[in-house]
């Protein structure tokens, strides 16, 4: 297991009075001054810098899927990765904007690629088993997962990236994480099951009653690497190993929306360091991830009623990253030139 | 009084065929596509652009700062206006990150300023009347107020200009806001009266004293002119013919924070129309600032609970109204490549 350091502390105060110097009211850019304080740490630095930016979209099929969860074709997964790649989805358009590099990783599509300089081959199976019947995946399939997310995140950071979004895409998705939230915060699969892309009260039901059925049909202890292995996505799996990795590596951590959030969920049980890297990006529509957010003592940067996953709150809340690292860098302080501080 | 025409809906089902064609399931880009669709009405375009983007910071002092309303004394206007020109404030940060230029407008601040390339000379006076003891502006002095901020637009425009934000800056605006909005809505002032740029609980006591002393002693029937004059800012005032303006020539509006929306309640009440044009960019902390956005049923793009001004949330949220044109003009459509749609 990989071992993040907890951050040093010394910065804190230096930061704040960095902060608090500038020429504006104490506290009056309100989430970019927290932004800007985790990032100093992060960095453990007073002048920190963004490299690289990157989103990955990791990419996985569900054996779920056959279930009639999603009203969207398991074969969208597929087809969504080769939109990644040409260029013509929404988180193409955003990144492109913003700035941001893409990587899209076969976590596990029922599809083969060509090769591609965007797309990482790290596929560990064509879709993980249908876990109203069986399993996801094997504890060695979970644990290869792992282990890929960490190398994909080692090779970005031997390249310079310092600052990387958390991107998905899996048909039927919104139901492995909704059960990973269920048994890993021990509230009700109800509370935790949404629309996803767009089911009807109808379509919502039957999903509910299928999960429902999934979770009682597979007893299991909700320890996270069996709730993992139970219920995950390949895809969700790898990221987890890839949002343990970069921690390691002082790498800031940009989470999305429900997937993304539920694969942290999972990897701040396995170390709750990890949390003090993240940033969350974007509030999304589903249901159960205002929730899962206040589980996580998590303010998203972003509340705009989006639900399309890709990375794409990630991408849209960069700027205002970047942002925060700026005023820090870059604003005048009351020292600096003649403006008057309170009475 | 200008002519805005109300938006023609012939192109709003064909705006709406656009972006429900876009590979992504239909709705889940939430409020970029809510801004996507207005934007194209405005421009009456399926292609809209942003051109040559713009904040305006409305700069004026007010007579009722030496009732000691806010922590910060006066000369603070004038400061910051010079740090504004300087490029070291907030403000200046964002606006060069996000590709945005700056004018300040000197609607009415206590200091003679030297001639600058980003400053527009619009001087109504000093500051406006203590309202406790007069009214804040004449008449004429307010009608002044709105043909330059209307001149200062045209201007603009000529230039190619098509998206404004609308910043503010004034020591102890937030009171004039608070009584516009208050006699205007027709609320209790004590909702409307919040602690502006850091005020304490003692501080805002002493607040809503003064400005329930003011209210008293000014007598007057709510009709927004008369509103204006008695309790407004030369640099709302100034905002407020500038909105209107903006509008009459199909300009975007980019609403900032507090000041800047209750100059835009000010500006519907002299024409709903406006509102057509109106994006509104971020919810402060300010206390009555919520519910001023309900009532004018607006959803502001960020909550990043800042509470600056200078119109630093219009350009933190520049570029999630770039994102949404971009969407549009950008992603690939269900037609134009193999992607399956629902089944």
């Amino acid at each position: 297991m990989v071992t993040i350091q907890p951050l040093s502390l010394d910065l804190k105060s230096k930061l704040q009075q960095k902060i608090d110097a500038k020429t504006k009211p104490l506290g009056s850019l309100g989430m970019l001054e927290r932004v800007a304080l985790k990032i100093g740490l992060i960095q453990n630095s007073l002048t920190p810098k963004l490299e690289q930016p990157t989103i990955i979209i990791f990419a996985g099929d569900h054996g779920i899927a056959r279930e009639g969860v999603s009203p969207y074709p398991q074969a969208i997964t597929y087809q969504m990765v080769l939109n990644f790649l040409t260029g013509g989805a929404a988180i193409n358009v955003f990144c492109r904007q913003n700035g941001l590099a893409i990587k899209v990783v076969d976590a596990g599509v029922n599809h083969e690629f060509e090769p591609h300089p965007d797309l990482i081959e790290a596929k560990i199976g064509q879709e993980t088993g249908n876990y109203l019947h069986e399993p996801a995946m094997t504890a060695a399939q979970c644990q290869t997962a792992l282990n890929k997310g960490a190398e994909i995140i080692a090779d970005l950071h031997q390249s310079g990236c310092n600052i990387v979004g958390f991107g998905d895409m899996g048909i039927s998705n919104t139901s492995s994480a909704a059960i990973l939230m269920s048994l890993l915060i021990g509230i009700p699969l109800e509370r935790c099951v949404g629309r996803g892309t767009g089911l009807d009260e109808g379509g919502l039901q039957k999903k509910t009653y299928i999960l429902k059925q999934a979770v009682q049909n597979r007893a299991i202890d909700p320890l996270p690497m069996t709730v993992l292995e139970t219920f995950g996505g390949f895809e969700i799996a790898m990221m987890c190993g890839a949002m343990l990795k970069a921690a390691e590596l002082d790498i800031i951590l940009l989470v999305d929306g429900f997937i993304s959030t539920t694969a942290m969920l999972v990897t701040s049980k396995l170390n709750k360091e990890v949390l003090d890297y993240a940033i969350f990006a974007h509030q999304s529509n589903e249901r159960g991830h205002q929730q899962l957010l206040n589980y996580l003592e998590a303010e998203p940067l972003l509340k705009l009623n989006m639900r399309l996953g890709q990375g794409s709150g990630a991408a849209l809340a960069y700027p205002l990253v970047q942002s925060a690292i700026s005023f820090l860098n870059e604003m005048a302080s009351f020292e600096s030139i003649e403006v008057s501080n309170r009475k």
